[in-house]
């Protein structure tokens, strides 16, 4: 089994990050585990409103998220475990990810939420 | 020759915003096109750094900038102007350019600089 490689906070890069939630898919992923504050499990993503997420797009867009810096996965025996890394990127790029979720929020008429984490 | 597109500000996408600023070398024209606050020449940009930025992908940078509702580009004669939707995009996603304008600067360890146009 392949390690689960992260990138250390200063090798987080802005295009990374841009490009990884430039995809309103893996964007609304991504809010999820950034709202949720807690560990979610890859499966609790199966879905992207009426539309079911195939299991194969759904680790290519955790590997992603993964690869970008904005979350942090461990295996739990046949489970992935994911967490937000927002308090880290926030702190090296303030009120990126904030804004990113919100303007995607505004988009769609709904309200953002980031919990206290990470 | 076929006229110039410019989606109205409500049609304005978050991921086509992210998509067209997730690369650094249109980012940094961008960011100059932003940053200038008046008209600005295609050829203005043809250098990125040390680096010469082939005409083609030139316009294939503008193009992008364009239809994600980032730049208003306008024919005089063979030059193309552009000029920032800085402003209108602000309105519509507040905080979005300059957070991302930012987080490339810091990366870069440069300062932002947006000017107060449209």
């Amino acid at each position: 089994m392949r390690p689960l490689l992260h990138p250390s906070i200063d090798d987080i890069r802005p295009e990374a990050v841009l490009h990884a939630l430039s995809d309103p898919e893996r964007a609304a992923i991504f809010a999820g585990i950034a709202g949720a504050g807690c560990v979610e499990k890859c499966s609790a993503f199966a879905s992207f409103g009426e539309r079911v997420i195939p299991k194969s797009s759904l680790s290519q867009h955790f590997k992603i998220l993964r690869d970008a810096g904005l979350i942090r996965s461990e295996r739990h025996g046949v489970e992935m475990r994911n967490t937000s890394r927002c308090g880290e990127v926030d702190e090296r790029f303030p009120g990126l990810i904030l804004a990113i979720l919100t303007a995607y929020a505004q988009a769609t008429g709904q309200d953002v939420n980031i919990a206290e984490t990470g």
